[in-house]
């Protein structure tokens, strides 16, 4: 596969998706062809188990029947979306990947690490971003943009107490930590222009 | 868990689920509280997930996908219905469990058996059953049966040629060999009533 498989992580509100858009719009001026995707990113089949896993009424599901419909839903858009467009020689900019779920339900619902990773192994068949950037910002600030956003859709996690949100945080920073040669830090909490340049210039290190 | 766990296995066609219901009526007859279940079981979320597994539409579909949403379902049924009621002291029989996964996916649609076992081991917690009967009959006998019954819905496995349901066989065979202290097999080419005595007899050795 020719292309550069590249991934942003981070917390609610730590701007990834605003950052996507814009960086995308930089790269394509410099002749570059670029796929924005997110999970679970129009593929049909991933979208269906998508919604489930955000069903606010499905407050029984059990933490690792939702790591097995992330990993399920990983597969499918892994398969249909990132690898064809990898192997036409895109830039693929994947909004969350594997690192969301070993926070998330691997540290944040105290499932493992470990185990996650190991059941996420069997759907990504080790496909791992070249580079994959971290979005730091405090949890706080990151919850104070999302409820100021009118425009954006509050989700199951969105409304999950603050002591989850600082384990993802955690999470994160341990992510760093083990994985310094993939995992680069931005600084999040900065305004738009210093975070893009600072994303951008993570970005040009691994093209 | 005081209750035990009893698995029925094999391809379509079999008569696992007719077998399965006048079974629980023998034991109840005889005191025992029977669990009869199958995979997803009335459980909500599981049943949805089945919704997309079974979906005629979704031929993009990808044979890990549909393995980890196999083991997302199963997951979830385990936690809300079979393991509360092995809790509470109940037979519980189900009708397909991970052995089905490892001989339709690991097998027929060759993925490997032991991928997809520790895979379902993240989703089981290792909760095997004590027991698992495979009703061995020919698939062209077992098909011939699916499509001369008006009242069975046909689903996507269903319409797999006949080379699928071939593997599908000799997997189980592999999988009876393999476990041969907790799989047994019954012939269940025979009429309904020595299927049946068979299964009771194979049930009767573990109560």
């Amino acid at each position: 596969m020719s292309g550069v498989f590249i991934t942003f992580e981070g917390g609610e509100g730590s701007g990834k998706t605003t950052i996507a858009k814009l960086v995308k719009e930089i790269l394509e001026k410099e002749g570059y062809v670029v796929t924005l995707t997110r999970e679970p990113g129009g593929v049909e089949i991933a979208e269906r188990i998508r919604d489930i896993i955000t069903n606010v009424c499905f407050t029984q599901m059990d933490r690792k029947t939702e790591a097995l419909l992330y990993a399920a839903s990983r597969r499918q858009h892994l398969v249909e979306k990132v690898i064809p467009a990898l192997e036409k020689g895109h830039i693929v900019i994947c909004d969350r990947f594997v690192d969301s779920s070993m926070v998330y339900q691997g540290i944040a619902r105290g499932i493992g690490i470990d185990k996650v990773y190991d059941m996420n192994l069997f759907a990504t068949e080790n496909i791992l971003p070249k580079r994959t950037i971290f979005f730091d910002v405090l949890p706080e600030v990151g919850l104070k943009r999302v409820y100021s956003d009118k425009d954006r859709e509050v989700n199951r996690l969105d409304l999950e107490a603050i002591e989850f949100h600082q384990k993802v945080y955690d999470g994160y920073l341990y992510l760093c930590d083990q994985f310094s040669d993939r995992i680069v830090k931005v600084d999040a909490s900065q305004d738009i222009e210093s975070v893009l340049s600072q994303v951008v210039e993570k970005i040009r290190e691994v093209l």
